[in-house]
């Protein structure tokens, strides 16, 4: 084993002539970054030079995989956790022989169009596993890919499921906090087939990592729990015994890999390593180090021949495991593939169906929360693909169904993840179960709780895939606990994001609706805002049609012609409308309340559809305890000039007190609608 | 020393009997905490019963406090990080004395108007040094507490600045990503005075901790560089020799207090424990296992005595110090005084003044960030109260100027941080430099990672202090990076938050004046949204007034009477609007160009200006590469029925490739703009 210490130089003829067959094989990366790096005037070269012998390594001799079949799914799964260092996923996908990758596409890196962008995006290229770019999220998401792993091999058996995690991460990804509560989650469900290889360089952007951080991360990953080893990450002998090990290791596994970032470049072990080389002298003198003979973007054809057959290494085991599961029961292989195929099973809309009738008879006062409890009870069993959770918050966001089971190292079979105080860390696994694909994770955390969450739940929807996430005490209808837990702003902050789906359910009626609507998705996220406070239902009358589909409708109209006012309200304070138009309506005052589940599907509808929901004319008031911001577009009318409008609603941060009396101090009461609506009549 | 372990039952007559003289100081807040969560009939009793043995012998033989003085500015900090628990310090405060904690506002515990909320509100009471409720909050504050105390003791030597900072923290703390961050960042930074105890309870909400972790938490710190010790928390003496050992160590110290939740209560070591325990009969026998024979609220005067005592234990050492103070020159002590006023120097308005007149006439061609750069090169060397800092971006966000030096082990005067890949626990420790006092922070990092430090920002918001968050590549604009880093919605979920000024300058004049308000800022943070792209001095007439005071002013005007339209446009797509403007005009559309830099400051101007800057009438069209979320207040009018209006901007998440060809490809250019308004004006 070649031990490589400290700053440069390295003995790269000796790296060469120890291994020659490997080192041209690992080469081809490097020059191929350098190029494209080079074509683009941008991206980051030094990692994929860096970490090209370990990625070699694995994919020669241990990646379960067939580039002829990106989607196989008992492949292993790769994750770049270190996004920026995309080359060296494309610099592979080409290499093996990926259709989706071409030369061209290498040569187009990072321009408009290419499937090779900055960051390696999932929704551009089959082969990658999960978007990759903001720091962290790689790896917590690998821990949702192991646990979906676990889940679904328990179900189906080792021969249908039976596959590893391999994750590369950077320094940058062990200093983002996310990635401790993915490690001490992985590290508590011992997550066996899970394994992370830390591109030890010891360069940030800013300098050498030392300048900000001096944490023994082998003493971390140990004190997580995980099996941990420390190799020098250009060996590939000592890399295939690692990743040997670690798969033998019934812990997740970490593997320090102590790397030269941009090595053999000038900017060698230097922070301008991590960034674009594109110096052409520099770029050659680096080639001619390697041994490398080929102009841009030529990789010699014994070399490409080479990949090309680890590309196809894994056909006939691919071969092996299409057979073992033709060979399941017919009802068994239906349910796997409707599984990953996102198809809702048939029973759904009928339980949903029955729920909303039986809810609609008995008309029960609960917390939308409970009702959400109510629609799992009975979408969990005959969905065996949800996957439920919280944040340590299990009896407030009323996740847990009687028959999910708990996950844990001794029940594989467990459908509900106790998260622990890691909002961040469990929307991030979430979004790495559904990747993995067969299963539909949901999860809860308050939502003000948002947050923590944030930079998963974008992702979930840059990524398309339909996460839900279950937020309740969603204002300042929780009281006591105060501004701090009080959402306000945080409807905004999902309805401003691009491809997320928020539902606002008044009742159990809407929430059954809003399930059936999230369960149905298969390219976007859902946020289900739920209250702690009960609720009347204010849907008693049967009806078979999923209204919430439409995003908003008439719960309750003004006599024909007698139109002077509509109300257009939201979940708890859709209660507060339909008291307002009551009085409003004593008074003469011909009222509409419009429920809003769910702004983003009301602006899909047609404008005929919207127009008769809200006509011009009438003054309207929107009424929902949180900002305004994303209200005007309704209350204003999309073009401007249609009504005169109020809002009832919060204008700054909450206060701890009892619900009810901050229901009151803050104005959003029935009262205060119908005064705002008789001042806007003037 | 009893070392308790397991659950109950514990021998609490041979805790009483060991240490009879404590135990009934310690007895007083946890027969307060049962009271006032019986009254609120809401709340968490079990943190502040499981830790009084701790709290207790900190208040009384280590914490340097005065509590006839809570804002004395060389106090020990006590963070209470697991703020859930607030009891514990209510509690605290009235015993020892404080003013504003009195005995009806323990009555009044988490009701409305009190100052005793859910969770401690920095604003809400003087000896509150930081909200606490989102867990990990607290410990991440705390580390930019002792970096604050770190600086301000170099800079001001011993006699005036020499405090600890103490912190509570809980599982939750723990399990939440941010605090690896903070615990990281601190130990790198070998910060003495920083002691952490941890409530090592074994209990979360959901049950015991071992149900979501199980992280060896001692050799987790220990592997970031921490002192660390194991004692048993209800052992007075163990506690007061650890806290001593802690002070004397030169890294920051962890203490595991191994504590049973609720201790002495029918639900001690239970997940019941950590909520509200109000059933009276069980509250009675607490109190009877306790031997306390007080009834409700009722503290018996020699224990109350007591804890006054210890109240005023630190008077005599805070005269001594304000004789020191008093001893300073009198340049040195008004310059320290200044600072914890939040006042600005005199000097700045000048040097600001000075910066726009010169870049008015030379008009550069640069990004904002740059810009703030230019500004912050003449405002760090002014107002030495700055510490700037970056999430590894320095070369990128540009907030590093050539006399601040970098903060180090050795270099404590440095008011520099590289505060790692970190963006949550930067902008943690951001507001724990700014409610130390003293210190006004600066940070900075690409404007999608807003997403990271959002839980951090929010709190600023809520506690009303300046932080100030760098945030520059603000839009599609940065280009190859693509779609992960580029914000689409983040303007939309800072403007979305109360209590925060989001600024979007659009040239170095704005930027200065950004900057400017930004600073004068006294219980307000901001957000600086910068470009990494270039643009153009627009305000190239000088003005020494700061326009962007008002928010949004009328930068280019259409002749008198010929008005009919009005373009709204923030930052880099001001230039834009300027150059649509050229484009209608030559076709004889009079249009006028507002800029708006500040919403949040042009919705505080009086209605005649806002009315002056953008009359009914005129077709509007809002130019902005974001999402139109919050636009539409101001495109529609405040009342509706204003203009017809349009926006050109982004609907969706952006893509990777330049950034020129991105403005082109998703339709943000002058040709776009101009097209919108005729097409508005039919």
């Amino acid at each position: 084993m070649l031990l490589i210490e400290g700053t440069p130089p390295v003995d790269i003829s000796a790296l060469r002539s120890a291994n020659p067959e490997h080192w041209m094989r690992a080469a081809a990366i490097r020059a191929l970054t350098l190029d494209a790096v080079h074509a683009a005037n941008s991206g980051h070269s030094g990692m994929p030079m860096g970490m090209a012998d370990v990625a070699t390594v694995l994919f020669e001799k241990h990646l379960k995989f067939d580039a002829a079949a990106p989607k196989w799914p008992d492949r292993d799964r790769f994750i770049l956790s270190a996004g920026h260092g995309s080359m060296l996923i494309y610099s592979l996908l080409y290499l093996t022989g990926y259709e989706q990758v071409t030369l061209e596409e290498l040569r187009n890196f990072r321009q408009w169009g290419a499937r090779t962008a900055g960051h390696p995006e999932n929704f551009l290229l089959d082969a990658v596993e999960t978007t990759t770019g903001p720091l962290g999220q790689g790896i917590s998401n690998a821990v949702g890919f192991a646990m979906a792993e676990e889940l679904q091999r328990a179900e189906f058996g080792r021969k249908i499921v039976d596959h590893f995690t391999y994750v590369i991460a950077g320094d940058g990804c062990l200093m983002e906090g996310v990635s401790q509560e993915a490690i001490t989650l992985a590290g508590r469900q011992k997550l066996g087939h899970l394994i992370v290889f830390w591109d030890n360089n010891n360069i940030t952007i800013d300098g050498e990592v030392g300048l900000a951080d001096s944490t023994d991360q082998v003493m971390r990953f140990k004190s997580a729990g995980w099996h941990v080893q420390e190799i020098d990450g250009h060996d590939p002998a000592a890399i295939d015994a690692a990743i040997t090990a670690a798969r033998a290791s019934a812990k997740p596994s970490m593997i320090a890999c102590k790397t030269h970032i941009a090595l053999g470049h000038a900017a060698q072990d230097t922070s301008k390593g991590h960034g674009a080389l594109t110096d052409p002298e520099q770029l050659a003198a680096a080639k001619a180090v390697y041994g490398w003979t080929g102009g841009p973007f030529d990789v010699p054809a014994d070399i490409k021949a080479q990949w090309e057959e680890i590309g196809r290494r894994g056909a006939s085991e691919r071969a092996a495991w299409e057979d073992r599961l033709a060979a399941l029961s017919e009802r068994k292989r239906a349910e796997f593939e409707r599984r990953y195929a996102l198809e809702v099973p048939r029973k759904l809309s009928a339980v949903i169906r029955a729920l909303k009738k039986q809810v609609s008879e008995s008309a029960p006062k609960v917390a939308t929360r409970k009702s959400s409890e109510m629609v799992l009870e009975v979408v969990n069993p005959v969905m065996g693909e949800t996957v439920g959770g919280s944040a340590d918050l299990s009896g407030s966001n009323n996740t847990k169904t009687a028959d999910l089971g708990v996950f844990d190292v001794d029940n594989r079979k467990g459908r509900y993840i106790h998260w622990g105080i890691r909002e961040h860390g469990m929307a991030a696994a979430m979004n790495g179960m559904a990747l993995h694909g067969g299963i539909r994770p949901y999860g809860g955390t308050f939502m003000a709780f948002t947050d923590y969450a944030r930079p998963a739940m974008r992702l979930a929807a840059l990524m398309k895939i339909p996460s839900v996430f279950v937020m309740t005490h969603d204002s300042i209808g929780l009281g006591e606990d105060g501004p701090t837990h009080q959402p306000v702003e945080h409807l905004a902050i999902s309805r401003a994001t691009p491809n997320t789906m928020v539902f606002r359910p008044c009742d159990t009626v809407e929430t059954a609706e809003a399930w059936e609507l999230a369960l149905g998705a298969k390219t976007t996220p859902s946020v289900l805002s739920l209250t702690r406070q009960n609720l009347p239902t204010l849907r008693s009358e049967h009806k078979t049609r999923n209204l919430t589909a439409q995003g908003a409708y008439v719960l309750a109209d003004a006599e024909a012609g007698k139109r002077r006012a509509i109300l257009i309200a939201t979940g708890s304070e859709v209660e507060i409308a339909m008291a307002a138009r009551a009085a409003l309506e004593a008074d003469g005052i011909g009222t509409r309340v419009v429920s809003m589940p769910c702004m983003e599907l009301f602006a899909e509808q047609d404008e005929a559809y919207r127009r008769r929901v809200l006509p011009a004319g009438p003054v309207r008031v929107g009424v929902e305890a949180a900002m305004r911001q994303g209200w005007d577009r309704w209350l204003l009318g999309e073009r401007g000039r249609e009504a005169k409008a109020g809002f009832v609603g919060m204008s700054g941060f909450g206060a701890s007190a009892p619900a009810e009396v901050l229901y009151e101090k803050f104005g959003i009461t029935a009262e205060a609608v119908a005064a705002e609506v008789k001042r806007l009549l003037g």
